[in-house]
């Protein structure tokens, strides 16, 4: 059955930061265990990374060492993993000639996928050799396997998840501390848990990229990653999260995927996620995917989202499918019969929405904002007011009822530049 | 890739109740896109079940009708999908049958596997056809393929589920509403979501079926059901529930599988489960399981358990995996792999103990307990006494200190027969 044999699967490995030498362990560790569930053993034979002195507390010594990166394509191996990162340069080389040359290609790689992901499918397919990504989408979680080939019976219509467990740490930690998000930014960064350069996370273009990644094998769509509405969590404040926790919400930044009758909508963004709702219990660096089916209904993953053992396991999960044999188009469908996205245009779209704004502590802010909603149609559900900040302004936290999001982006173009506002609004959709 | 070619998949079907026409229902409605993520069409071509005249709201005419169960195996087919039921009868005469013909098979029958799963198994692996059960286990989650190929990479150290969602909806239910065990069931009955003899399933066999097959796949060991220990939910009591939410747990009928020193640990029995535990937030019919591994930690699978559409969406799950040519054994490893499950003694088992007492309401049983307690070397966290129920006695509820199983055992041993108890003790275990 599947003609594996007893051949090792070789494998090049491009790459040695932390998730690469996590392969290299998991694969030492549970060497006997991978090769009774592979059929075969699974071995590494030729690696390469910027530095080759560095001590990365795995032995290279056994592995055939090339310069050159995109040479790895040239090894005498089956499959080339790739952790090198970055949407182009030597990762979309690699992969290229990796395809081109007909070996398998497994990638954790999110940024490339969403850009290029297409492209990379087609040769994956021409070449008849395996595109793998499961690292590439929430880390240890199988969820690339959960949607391509879990939930392949079922029509889905909505595909939500927490795909970026820096934001989700920063933010849990903002609530269980009633601390602002500079001050946990930093703590987090301190402790590894955000980059230096955070802004690839906090501003929600992580998450973005996987984003487009599900989104594209859960509605058979090309991958759109320009097409994701994009919003990030740096203008959060402690005390917004407090007023969703007292309205019975926890702030979540929340990718959102649905195919609807105008084509996809994808967006990422901060929202106020119900407390009875599954993404509300994820804390931490936790991420989480939630898809729903026409047959099965709702179904949750999750996991660790990040980290050295978790992508790693992912990344070994590739390599064991492939040595069982495991056939199929890279995005659950071929290529070729992926539709167009169509426009993600979300202005007839509806929903609840959280505002709230920093206003100067005088006569008639309240009537004034109150005003801009009333012209532009929004229906205000609650309005609180609460004291003054350190800055001096006054925080006023609108939740609306249910209407089209065209008339709050209306209602926030009519306060632009008001004097009242000592601030830029913010503004959360409710998760529905 | 895989070559799957366009030839359509040809399916012979055993069994049209919910399920089964669930399944037709599901190739039906989702035809087009299956064949896309499949490869190749998937075409049922002749069906049996006990009634031929019965409505199930499917055109059956299209189909051949088989009136002998097990000559469905002689059927021109390359899958025979099992929905009978019994763990032995017909259903097994037609595995052994469609297996001997060297076609495939799908089955959502979890006694069957529970009881001969490593015979089917063996039998699959000889004639090189693959033997698939995602819906047996946790209905429309894909959790069998989530421990069999997403978690491959990892050695896992234990499985625990909420796997029947009768009982979840029973505990769910008088939890919300304060209501008793009788009192829920019979509402349950009612709805359609308990059977009119609910045994195999509020007394445990239903999960420990279920159990003993997620156990075989996790640790590389065979099928061991006889070897599981069952409890159910029958004596639990309303004030049970309460005393634990005010402990800070929910009350969850959960499996527990651990690989451990001295083998295969397996049991299904009521737990207190501390309310930041994910399995605490499922409530309802919901089904739930969390896998713990060497390098990915703890991931979570969380979805319907059961129903029309989710068992459906589970069985033709594993037929696109069979018309893509999936390959690999069944149980993750090949049966001639897997380990005897060993001893399932846990004696030498540790951990913390809900007890409650009903006692009769009078001077100095208070201290026969505490007694009973000391005696067995059992030490306790709290203990609290509440007024008496309708009947007259008075609840005593302890929670014990870590400690090992066997003292517990030994004090409620040396308070049999006491005159001072008008009923069983109860027992639950407190989730680590």
């Amino acid at each position: 059955m599947g003609g594996t044999g007893s051949r090792a699967l070789r494998i090049a490995l491009a790459g040695l930061g932390t998730v690469g030498a996590g392969v290299i362990r998991v694969l030492d560790t549970n060497r006997e265990l991978i090769a009774r569930r592979a059929g075969r053993p699974i071995e590494v034979v030729a690696v390469t990374a910027r530095d080759r002195t560095k001590d990365r507390g795995v032995d290279l010594g056994r592995f055939a060492w090339i310069d050159d990166t995109t040479r790895l394509a040239e090894a005498e191996v089956d499959v080339v993993v790739e952790l090198v990162g970055g949407s182009d340069g030597p990762a979309l080389a690699l992969a290229r000639a990796t395809l081109a040359a007909g070996k398998g290609f497994v990638t954790a790689n999110k940024a490339m996928l969403a850009h290029h992901g297409l492209e990379l499918a087609e040769a994956a397919e021409a070449a008849g050799v395996p595109l793998k990504f499961e690292a590439a989408v929430a880390g240890g979680i199988p969820v690339i396997k959960g949607l391509r080939e879990g939930a392949a019976a079922n029509e889905l219509a909505r595909v939500t998840g927490i795909l970026n467990g820096t934001c989700n740490f920063i933010l849990s930690k903002m609530e269980a501390e009633k601390r602002d998000f500079a001050d946990v930014l930093a703590e987090a960064q301190a402790l590894g848990f955000a980059e230096a350069d955070p802004s690839f996370d906090i501003d929600g273009v992580d998450a973005a990229h996987k984003l487009a990644i599900l989104a594209s094998l859960s509605f058979g769509t090309k991958p759109a990653f320009d097409r994701v509405g994009i919003g990030g969590i740096r203008h959060i404040l402690a005390a917004d999260i407090a007023e969703a926790a007292a309205l019975g919400y926890r702030v979540r930044l929340v990718g959102v995927a649905e195919a609807g009758a105008h084509g996809l909508f994808q967006r990422v963004h901060a929202h106020l996620v119900p407390q009875d709702h599954p993404l509300a219990h994820v804390t931490g660096a936790t991420n989480a995917v939630v898809a729903e089916g026409n047959f099965v209904g709702r179904l949750l993953f999750q996991g660790p989202g990040a980290g050295e053992g978790p992508t790693a396991s992912a990344v070994v999960a590739d390599l064991i499918d492939i040595a069982r044999g495991e056939a199929g188009p890279p995005f659950a469908m071929p290529a070729a019969a992926l539709a167009d996205a169509g426009e993600a245009d979300g202005s007839d779209r509806r929903g609840r929405a959280y505002l709230r704004f920093a206003v100067a502590d005088r006569v008639g802010v309240l009537a004034e904002i109150a005003a801009a909603m009333r012209d532009a149609g929004v229906s205000i559900e609650s309005l609180i007011q609460r004291g003054a900040t350190a800055d001096g302004s006054v925080l006023v936290a609108i939740v609306t009822h249910e209407g089209p999001e065209r008339c709050v982006a209306q209602a926030l173009e009519r306060l632009r530049g008001s004097q009242s506002l000592t601030g830029e609004p913010l503004w959360m959709h409710i998760l529905g």
